[in-house]
């Protein structure tokens, strides 16, 4: 049995769904999950569908060239097709701050995750250790000054070698260039330790602190070139008050930022997340 | 045009989705929503599905005649077809307490829902002149020690001479009949001002406090014959300290009732709930 | 028997506890509640203490003059003494919108605040018929273009007939001058419809939609001469998906602004809260 | 200089916070933290105290002398003093379930946590290589089924030998037995994976489920000889669907469990709880 998942997206039409389903239906396909949603401002129609078929022969390279000729044209469709059965291959990228990433290695390691991490790049030798631990290659890819764009070409060639899906930036505490952002559109996922919009950029709890806020945030997004103003996978927020320290905000937002980082790229793995007009359209 | 929402629910079988969306689409329907769940446990598909009909003869008796014909025999459905032009008649019971009957009577006033009150009855009559100076009939009836069967005649009488929907018990004091259950099966709605199953029946507040818990909670749900124990639609908590006494939970507790108790009617009214084995399908 | 609530700051020594404590007990007060706070990095000393006095013959205004002579000096303490019997006096100021004004309403309607109403003032007609159902008076004050100070100086005069102590902008839409929030420093609360210091100004909610937060909040504080830049009393979120439409978010984000306005006016009538430099200290 | 917590309660009085206050000051203290509480229904006082102490000849020994002479006998207080400098030594009980044990060796590892861990205890060899890779001395204690007495008394031996403070279980799946416990009375952190008291026992993922609740909840607490019945530290909870399979639960519980445990492990390692009448005061 082959199991698929199908993301589309394209102007609201009617008939599209009928389509859609009738086609996997004829093709011997049994939907096991939809989902769909209209943005009405933008009259966008957004579609997520998995189907199981339980033909020996099915094959998702015919799948796609026949859906191509049957639906896609007729509905000027944007969409992707994955294989449920393959593991995408995450980098993650870290500087020195660990809690991310024990996080991850902590849910990689019991399985929670149909993933692969071929790889983790660090402009800092910190990590090693604790990375080399899990048996997962570490990479030390240090920016020098007049360096970065010689960093950034190891890095690239690092994460092609290695046929890298996505990218996580695990607190990761440099910019990453728009030729990175570019070659991996809605395919680098940042986690910033505020709740976006508020406090854009660097020291946001020292911000918050400043601010005087009852609720501090994360968010976790996908990277654009815009500093911090990618759209948002997901946010959560905890309840400080004015006995707390700036280091106590520090210390109570890893935790929310590990479990948002966590959540956001679980979606991304299990395709749940679509993005257009800057927003993220999130199928939970 | 003509608006519909289609809820249904069967043992899961390869092809529902297509057939379904393949029918309405036949039938020059534009599906604007769709959603299911799959209960894998117990092997039912549930699905909503929201469709307009163009054509000024839709007529959506012929619409039932003609879906009951083609698709619902095939699967064994059991299903439910609502025009969204009609105005659902919803009754409120109350007792002394007035904080959710503010609630609902400000939400009416400002049109938030699609729904039609033609009667509010208590068994005091404190609250008649909050109630008719809305302009909504209020009827008293009382509850005698040895006259309970009676007031539930009356009760009954009143529903069915105003063609009631369904049933919002708003921090209503008494048990309800059997037979009342009977007669509107998942359409009497209860707020339970505990976190269930957590504090069943009297006095949650300060079973609560005597407990110690850290959070308390509010519950609403559909009525069943066991206390209590009927399937949740909405389920909300607020965070409380050893500050608090009792009436302090009372307090806090109050705004939560008013918004679990308003989500869940808003749900109700929207089609958005399915019931099955006692949980509830809530399709957001 | 006697209450009152104590409210000082002053620049952090040792001893000052004791010496307070020591100066209420000598006094003959028993004190019942207690709660200090250091902000360590300007180390300023914050404390609320509530004390009840047995004697007949306790009079506030002795109490103040010896607390003066022997402690006050001392510490150069700032300082504020509240009887606990005396209701402090609300002017309430809306535009068109009801929700929070019909909160606010219910509230004192069941005797939720100790707070006395002694008139609310609109730039607009429209909520004079629920406001007079309450038998309180109303007062609308008309903002013409070019009669701003007019429309000011009949607002003040109206307040200060009244005694007020404190003003709540339930929705005001209007700027309040410079003026006012001079004669009133800390005494006026504003809800504003978002999680500051995200969505400053006008139409947070078509902000937050379109910038795709996952979460909406709401924010009540005191207003200074910088518009939503006042100190924060008390914030609250809830989650939203990519399902809501803006008016979703509005519909959403009034019992969001409802719950949060009311916890900040009850912190307020309660003395729970002390401000220094432009954050709010909250005794729970 | 030397840093002391003192935590008293008892019978509420005029004149408590005074004395002791007082006393502190004589004795050259400078107070740097004080709250208090009061359990009006059954008139108990309760104060948590933080004071500093300049001079060099401090002696924690000498101040317990003194303040129980001039203070305690006053009063019948029931009283402890800590000093700060001490580190308290935890133990940590578990069987196979890891997260817990990642969760608190990565926060013990970065040094959030003012405590040390002489030692782990398991029921099983599993955890052996995770411990010991933290260089923290890990023994096997196997429940043999006609052997419990004897595997509680070799616990109790390490537990002496090691003079440990308190004990955590962090999803141990065994019951702790009534000797242990009164040994260590409010010295044993348990982590139950619901939202107590709702799902008290075994399988609480499973009753949730069955019980089609719309939040789930995980809940520390100390342990007493009634199982799951003991004066709760922390709760937290997290938004569920019809969507979540009993497996989601189980995973989604895992980050409650974890970080409400970590929670309830602090406020204890920093003496921030009291416990009267099974109900826990939480001075945040």
């Amino acid at each position: 049995m082959k199991n698929i998942t199908l993301l589309i997206h394209c102007k609201d039409r009617a008939g599209i769904i009928a389509s859609v389903t009738g086609f996997i239906n004829q093709y011997g396909g049994n939907i096991v999950y939809i989902d769909q949603h209209v943005d009405r401002e933008n009259e966008i129609f957004f579609m997520r569908l998995e189907s199981e078929f339980e033909r020996n022969d099915f094959s998702i390279e015919t799948f796609k060239f026949n859906f191509d000729e049957s639906i896609v044209g007729k509905y000027a469709l944007s969409w992707q097709v994955f294989a449920s059965d393959y593991k995408p291959k995450m980098a993650v990228f870290v500087s020195k701050y660990d809690h991310c990433l024990y996080d991850i290695l902590g849910r990689y390691n019991a399985g929670e995750w149909n993933v692969e991490i071929p790889l983790i790049i660090s402009n800092h030798e910190d990590l090693r250790p604790l990375v080399e631990s899990y048996h997962i290659p570490f990479y030390h890819v240090p920016i020098a000054k007049d360096g970065k764009q010689q960093a950034e070409e190891r890095q690239l060639q690092l994460l092609q070698d290695a046929r890298i899906d996505f990218i996580v930036l695990a607190r990761y505490m440099q910019i990453v260039s728009a030729k990175l952002i570019r070659l991996y559109p809605n395919k680098i996922i940042n986690i910033h330790h505020s709740f976006l919009p508020a406090f854009v950029g660097a020291k946001p709890y020292h911000s918050a602190y400043k601010r005087g806020v009852k609720i501090i945030g994360a968010t976790s997004h996908y990277v654009t070139e815009e500093l911090d103003a990618g759209p948002i996978i997901e946010q959560d927020v905890a309840r400080v008050s004015h006995t707390h320290s700036i280091d106590d905000l520090v210390r109570k937002g890893r935790d929310l930022e590990k479990i948002v980082l966590a959540t956001a790229i679980k979606l991304h793995i299990n395709r749940k997340t679509m993005v257009y007009n800057n927003r993220t359209v999130v199928f939970y």
